[in-house]
């Protein structure tokens, strides 16, 4: 489950893979034909994050990557994957005004990416996922409209139904504010069994609210199941 | 594959879990920043039922409890999902002057939960899913326009091929209506991979439809591997 | 994994199976009260091509079908399925003035499946689909809108980061034209995690840039686990 950077494999675009089924992927200059249908905007130089499971840890991992390269995220999209459970897989787009930036990139976040799995529980029945940052950044900001340099809060949990209950845990532990709550049919989730609720507020705030959903959550997800277990590490 | 309902977790919103991973749980009073995006209407207490697999069985179990308490379906979504199979999970919120009628109702729901299991039957190469009641209630008539106080027929199956085959037995089987017909590309399935007929009519033409349509879809589903089994016991 | 031609089910609609878990049927005359809900248009007598795994292979089949027969394509419609994988299912309706020719396309179709799984290509981390036609019919144009008689030529990865660097690859490698591309957010998809590229042009670049694609889609997608292998054997 850890990060590999290597390029043994004579295929230039490729750059490492990671936890999740991710890998990290450059085009130093996508062919004219391609660039109005991959709505790359002004970028030809892109970066490539892309796994069959996750999402929120590639956005994070990504968040983070933009912050320390002159990069933009381009764009995020979520297919509805993890490989036969609840959730989503997902593919970001990196612009860059030269590859070599959108490359350091994709390495900063296939690096980032074990911290992030870190507090993605699993069973065999279902998944939690919790996120937290300090200070959003571009990345976030696409993916949920969460506030540029504040922080940022998430709980998520598939089957959706324990998701409900962590979401109205998280806002009633501490003084947060709402950015944006999806469920399966109500826009966001690309129909995943999870229920994800973004919130704001000060930093010391949000962690509470992330760490009182993730203790109930675990009790929540294990009354279903075997005992869930963090993919890594947890970091929260 | 049976029904638990206890309370050692010490999770005050937890009721039980039952067949299909699902998972019953109330809150007592949502948080106010929630009620909106959560589209609860004039409800703050609600039950939920929440499943990885089923759907069906989850409507139908919160049919008979919405039809015992005073109670009322919120909503119904219906994520992709049975862990890798061909159709949906659920997510169904009940709401509720006071948090005992929910908590009662999702009782019911998951108590109910096995026997409409029973005439869901899969096998490695897919799934069927027949449902019969000779008086829908609420919960039938908000999923799926089936006309309340009158008899519910459903045949579904994935591959949706062999739905789409079901469908046409069953309404050439007896004198019924169609309610309606869902596909993959067509509007109500999710991206599932099934076909799905609800019809209505007079109760014993509804459900000689209903096992018309079973007698064929376990001949059609065995072709693809081995014999379907049905999850519990048979019901219709 | 081959086709199953046999009818000894007793059941009339059945005419066979194939690989990807995909049945053949026919009927010989749909209910009235379907017709519509189904959109059938002028056709009573259809036949039907549905499966767990693929919409590459069954669409390739069914185009040489209707080659074959007097039937033309009604409908293609892509479920997110492959049994817990990055991609697809399938239902194809095919509809025909009479009921032998819907069956006769059927079994053209279910006969040719197992060559069109043959640049379908799996790991237990994801796929690789490559498809090719000197001459597109009916089916990939509907599908697809691939020009009519013209070369077709696909390349698809999941998870879909690889199948945008198989895109710019195929595009890079020779003079062809692009038809349409699609990514999970993006349409045409149904939230799988692939990026699938449709393209035309002369029958040899098109299959110059397919086999260009297929070269850098086995490195990339053996990154990520162990060596992609045929479904059949290859064809292209």
């Amino acid at each position: 489950a850890g990060t590999q950077l290597c390029n043994s494999l004579g295929v230039t675009e490729f750059v490492g893979t990671s936890v999740g089924d991710t890998i990290g992927l450059v085009i130093a200059s996508v062919d004219p034909m391609l660039v109005d249908v991959m709505k790359l905007g002004k970028y030809r130089s892109i970066g490539i994050i892309g796994g069959r499971t996750g999402a929120g840890p590639q956005i994070m991992a990504v968040d983070d990557a933009v912050k320390a390269t002159n990069t933009e995220v381009i764009s995020i999209e979520l297919p509805r994957d993890t490989k036969g459970g609840a959730g989503h897989g997902d593919l970001i787009y990196i612009g860059a005004e030269d590859v070599s930036d959108a490359r350091r990139a994709v390495e900063i976040a296939l690096a980032s990416l074990p911290k992030y799995f870190g507090d993605v529980y699993g069973s065999e029945a279902g998944h939690l996922e919790f996120q937290y940052s300090a200070r959003a950044s571009q990345c976030l900001e696409k993916a949920f409209g969460s506030p540029l340099g504040k922080a940022f809060g998430m709980t998520c949990a598939g089957p959706a139904a324990i998701g409900t209950v962590l979401a109205d845990v998280a806002v009633k532990a501490a003084n947060v504010d709402v950015v944006c709550y999806s469920s399966p049919g109500n826009g966001g989730t690309s129909f995943s069994n999870e229920v994800i609720l973004i919130f704001t507020g000060d930093s010391g705030a949000v962690r509470q609210a992330v760490r009182a959903a993730r203790a109930v959550g675990l009790k929540l997800l294990g009354a279903l199941g075997s005992e869930p277990k963090s993919t890594t590490h947890p970091y929260i």
